[in-house]
């Protein structure tokens, strides 16, 4: 039950606060407790209280960021809510596997799931920060719950997975990454990383003929979907950093 | 999904029909279309309206009863949906059991799955007309889903049930990564790749201090678990060729 503590929702421009406030009450009934929420247009109100009922300490607990960098930077692993399929698929899987993923996180990590405007929901640059997107499987002919209710389902799949766990306490996963030997990089590493691969692509003059867009985003989906660890991370700085220095030695 | 269609939702005494429109809603999002309403307090109202959202066609076709047999009457399985445990304990399930449940049931059957009053659930009269009662393993300091995330939870395990029976909801595994937009690499384009980093290495005379076969090992690790596709193996190595071509430029 511990990691649903640690588990953190994190709602972006979040337009209505009653909406805020189902969140909470959601959130507590399934046993998670830290809310952010990032730019939200109006918190905190009479109208979230309402709706939060006795889910009021979770609101009252809130942390009100400015950024997602603020709301996420720490977390070494990051999901993102998603009705929609993008242009370069990225991996997607339902709440169920997603808590399954959840469960299986080292001990001690930080864990975020986004969820965006009522509106529009995450932007692309948004879904891009993420390691993995979870869909709710939704009817095709109205497939948009309400950001409270897809909040109750997200939490209720991560309260079922940790119960599952505690029935049977071994629950290895497919990414077989429970015992690791070094930790897994945070989220404002991997930017740092990915802007250090730009630059040194920049450096050596590296052209992607089709499309340098894609490129980078490709690089990125490829590098979130690993999950690297510290160390490898460090390894790869490593090289990046030694092949801009010999490019640099050159009259 | 013909299931889904003749589940049907049975509120009973609700008193705040905006709760009407949020099962609406969580009903349609979910492939569910049956409601019924047990004198409900208010009905119809624009709050339920507004709240429903898309779903107001199911508002529009809800059946407003006066009394439970009208709404289960002719019903062969009912489920009750209650939080507390009654003195003379009944079949108790929790939502996914109950999902299994209807999915095993025979083929034109009908499902009716009652919802109490907001703040006193089903009286042990509603609740022993049930064959099973459902609970939401919910959190003990703060038991009490809002009723419509509730519903948003029952149906959405009814149909995560239907998709599993149809074959792979929105992916079979956790790697998200069925539905692809490029091939995965095969393990020899996976050799020669990691021996032109290691060329690449070699030729920026790039060194760790600490350990150079654990490198190598850790980065084999690395870009073997991330099951690289094809466009993405040789982005990176038209990067590593630029690599080479920019240090051998050096006089």
């Amino acid at each position: 039950m511990q990691l649903l503590d640690r588990l953190r929702i994190v709602m972006i421009n979040t337009s209505d606060s009653g909406n805020i406030g189902a969140a909470a009450r959601a959130m507590k009934t399934m046993g998670l407790r830290q809310l952010v929420l990032v730019q939200p247009d109006e918190f905190p109100t009479a109208k979230a209280t309402a709706r939060a009922s006795a889910a009021a300490d979770l609101l009252h607990n809130a942390r009100v960021v400015q950024t997602l960098d603020e709301a996420i930077g720490d977390c070494q692993l990051v999901f993102g809510t998603s009705a929609r399929l993008r242009t370069i698929p990225w991996p997607l899987i339902d709440p169920r596997q997603g808590a399954s993923r959840v469960m299986n996180e080292p001990e001690g990590a930080d864990i975020a799931i986004l969820f965006g405007r009522e509106d529009a929901g995450l932007t692309n640059e948004e879904l891009r920060r993420c390691h993995f997107h979870i869909c709710i499987p939704a009817n095709e002919e109205y497939p948009v719950l309400n950001i409270g209710a897809a909040i109750q389902v997200i939490c209720y799949e991560m309260r079922m997975a940790a119960l599952e766990r505690q029935a049977s306490p071994v629950a290895p996963d497919q990414s077989g990454m429970q015992q690791w030997d070094e930790p897994l990089v945070s989220s404002e590493d991997m930017e740092r990383f990915l802007r250090h691969f730009e630059e040194t692509l920049l450096d050596i003059n590296f052209f992607d003929p089709n499309n340098p867009k894609q490129l980078v985003t490709r690089v990125r989906r490829l590098f979130l979907r690993t999950r690297m660890d510290r160390l490898e991370m460090n390894l790869l700085r490593g090289v990046l950093s030694t092949v801009q220095k010999r490019v640099k030695e050159r009259p």
